[in-house]
């Protein structure tokens, strides 16, 4: 199979069309059926699968970086009656399990890199909903600041995964509903399970949208409100730099880009990811080419294809190659740094540790090298991974080293840093840590000591120890594994965000794996056909 | 198959030995490998089924109740060299999806239970694990305050589910580790993969004991920290009540109580559950007889049944039956009472409301009525419930009214109160309510306007919109049901216990529908088999 496509850039976009005018860009939805992410099913009615969301993650991403005049986001469609009726039902039966899980996601994530867009870069965001909007339509429109329905006695917001498919509104919809619209949870049954959904008056009264306005005000009140959204907005981007296109390699054998190599093992079920640091001190911070912003794109991308392309690697070991002190250079560079460009990329850095922490795969990170440059933001790997494994050497060559980007801007879901959550047990050593830190390098022995590294080991027993726990761990059951990093990776307090890729995740994987949704006789299996789904009765 | 009986006495125990002397409390696990719960396999080495679970509850229950002297229960076992080896496998491999997922719930909230006994009620908890304790047993001592583990070079505390059966600690083992006890995550990774567990000073150092004894010394360090735990409690529980036997009518066609009915109509899937009243205001809180602790025991008992003895009934309708003010009277004496005893009613009602919050059912609460009782506790169950229908009466008969039992002190899960989750949007609304209730009965119009009920409608509509309502719901898929109900119910910030029921027990259920643990060549089926298991190895 061909290797899944993340990037894009709007000269290529199929389904969405973007469009800047002075503050405010309009993201309109024009899904073309033709052009599905696989063969097999046509994107009627504005629904979308893989490639319309990758299209959307990149529109968001761009106006962040080269639009940062925008300060609101308009989403529109461009059919007449139809906002959006969500993820393509002909697709979700299609596709395997392991398909199914990666996408759901990777539109989660999508849809909270809006929310971080609206609450960390000054970008208000409008659904502007002028018909129909279902499913993952509404779901988009919840992840919005300020949600329009049209009044025309017909357009409904509405749920209808329950009732029809079987299955849940799984894109942060349950968990959006009460806990950042707070529904009221009476209502939230009664509207979940109502098909046809709830529209007018009552869709307002309900607090399901923020306003119902007529088709004759339409479009007049959709620039006032977009104008009153930009006018909330504090946060100053910029300067506009455009987002090169990676230039990956990509074979059989390997990802490689020019800061990021991810290397496949395919018989061991293993690969090896090595980022590698800056070639020197920044010495452009106005460039898309500065190392924090390219390396962290790259490894971004990685981790993508990773999820969709490779579900057979079951362990990942993670590397680093490079000066430490060139890493911590740059991410004080960008912390120094006044510009608001510099801001959007360690809130890019923060995203992409965030995907890291939410890839469904073990990492070890390990320093074996005298040449590994576990410092500052790329020590976040080794915090974040399951386990950080570091070899003991003579002279203390290999050694970690810590930056202003340990100090709590790189939060994980939780809102804790990941500093935090490696000492939630114990929270005096993140003080301890980062005052030991900043007087220089870590050796490996002494990280383990202050709890940084999991494993320190000589050179006697380092690499045995290191093959048979990879070897140990891609023994073991996938499935298992997933759950346990599920559990142990979010220690701590649960948040909105936690709670859609715990709670709500977790219970839509299972409800997948139902003969009732995706059985023979299931309901996602049977949508659209004259078939009735039959249902195993027992409440689990 | 017989109906599963719930109820026990001590005398009748075949696999706990419960002793009192002075202050303590030793439970000792003797499991009787003769008795399971159900025929096929073998309660080898202190594992446990529902069966053992059943007495457990049953004890900790009757400590609270029935040993008011008891200030600390030490948990020990009769094996020398095993203390608890977990939930029986074979048990596991037998049982239907729907059992394995309700058996980890009643062994989760009998957990919670030993923990709400040492935060609530005065009881020291310490787990003398003087042997193997693996799995479910390691996790009844995270439940525990203190946790001693011998050293004998041998004896080790462990996980072996991901690594030998292709599942979870899901009884609140991977929650309880690094959420309570706060394990490194790092190391919580590692203990979770190695089979053979941890043990000694390692254990100790790792946070997952609290002390390592030498057998020479484990009796006299058993009775020290014992009685150190004792001397820190607080909390004065009594007079001692002993609970009698509920007398419960199980048929085919209802269970039936003195003040709880549980009547099933198997064609529809649907059932109604009616709790009366008291018969008048309370003349004797001293009595196990009172009608708050008897009606609660016997609605916990009833819940039970229904979880386990009844999988085909998806909804179930709640209605209430008798005088208002005599439940006001009882919540109001109980309040005011000063007894240990009445605090203890109290903490009853408490978790058999979350029981109740819990129950994978859909539950209407239904006030058609003139004699209706939604009034305090009981209008908790109209609060917790999905729905509550309320019909319209011309002369306002049919009413709702709060009590003190609607201010706090019943609080869910999530920590907050039910009338607080249920205006977690509007919090304003809870003073509100409870100013308006203090003055008299609210009618089915008004608690509509106040957001207390989900539908009032007059006599015209009503029957017709509940029959449509129930109709539709039973129509529904039950595995769609449970994660909706699973998200919705749950609104609002979550805790260790919602952790454990959401995060955990989701991905665990997800896990046991996969082919890795329960296929025909899952790890789970084919424990103690000469067969490997086979894994599939896409991660998902």
């Amino acid at each position: 199979m061909d290797p899944t496509q993340f990037e894009t850039h709007p000269s290529k976009y199929k389904h969405w069309k973007l469009a800047v005018g002075g503050d405010t860009a309009t993201l309109t939805m024009a899904v073309d059926a033709e052009f599905p992410h696989r063969p097999g099913y046509e994107l009627k009615l504005n629904s979308y699968d893989l490639s319309v969301d990758i299209e959307l993650a990149d529109a968001i991403q761009r106006i962040r970086f080269e639009h940062p005049e925008v300060k609101t986001v308009v989403f529109a469609a461009e059919l007449d009656k139809v906002f959006c009726s969500g993820a393509n039902i002909y697709m979700l039966g299609l596709s395997t399990h392991s398909f199914k899980v990666n996408f759901c996601k990777f539109t989660n994530e999508t849809r909270l890199y809006l929310e971080d867009a609206n609450t960390s870069s000054g970008l208000g965001t409008l659904a502007a909903c002028k018909g129909t909007t279902a499913g993952g339509g509404y779901e988009l429109a919840l992840a919005c600041e300020d949600i329009m329905l049209v009044d025309d006695g017909n357009s409904a917001v509405s749920f209808p995964e329950t009732p029809l498919l079987a299955v849940l509104p799984g894109t942060g919809g349950l968990t959006r509903l009460v806990d950042k619209r707070k529904v009221r949870r009476d209502r939230a049954d009664v509207f979940c399970t109502t098909a046809e959904g709830i529209k007018g008056k009552r869709a307002k009264d309900w607090g399901l949208v923020d306003a119902v306005v007529s088709r004759s005000n339409w479009d007049k009140t959709v620039a006032e409100r977009a104008s009153s959204l930009a006018a909330k907005q504090t946060v100053v981007r910029g300067p506009a730099v455009e987002l090169p296109a990676l230039g990956a390699k990509i074979t059989d054998k390997a990802f490689t880009y020019r800061s990021v190599e991810l290397t496949i093992d395919r018989a061991a079920r293993t690969a090896n990811l090595t980022v590698k640091g800056p070639e020197g001190p920044p010495t452009d911070l106005t460039s898309a080419d500065t190392w924090s912003l390219r390396a962290f794109r790259e490894l971004d991308d990685a981790l993508l294809r990773l999820r969709f392309d490779l579900p057979e690697i079951g362990v990942v070991t993670v590397r680093t190659q490079g000066d430490r002190a060139a890493v911590i250079a740059h991410d004080e560079a960008l912390a120094k740094a006044t510009t608001g460009f510099a801001r959007e990329i360690r809130l890019l850095q923060r995203r992409v540790l965030k995907r890291f922490d939410n890839t469904a795969r073990s990492f070890y990170a390990v320093a074996d090298r005298a040449d590994s440059c576990f410092a500052g933001s790329l020590l976040e790997l080794a915090l974040g991974a399951d386990r950080f494994y570091m070899l003991i050497d003579a002279d203390e060559a290999i050694a970690v080293q810590t930056s202003v980007a340990n100090t709590g801007f790189f939060t994980t879901s939780t809102g804790m840093s990941r500093l935090d959550a490696r000492f939630y047990g114990e929270p005096a050593n993140v003080g301890k840590v980062l005052a030991r830190g900043a007087e220089g390098p870590i050796s490996s022995e002494e990280a383990e000591k202050l709890g940084l590294a999991t494993v320190a080991a000589d050179d006697i027993d380092f690499a045995d120890e290191l093959r048979i726990a990879v070897e140990e761990r891609a023994s073991l059951s996938p499935d298992a594994l997933t759950g346990m990093e599920a559990s142990l990776r979010f220690v701590g307090p649960e948040t909105l965000e936690t709670k859609i890729f715990g709670r709500l995740s977790a219970w839509q994987n299972w409800i997948f794996t139902r003969a009732n949704s995706t059985g023979e006789h299931g309901a996602l299996t049977l949508y659209g056909q004259p078939e009735r789904p039959q249902f195993q009765w027992k409440r689990t």
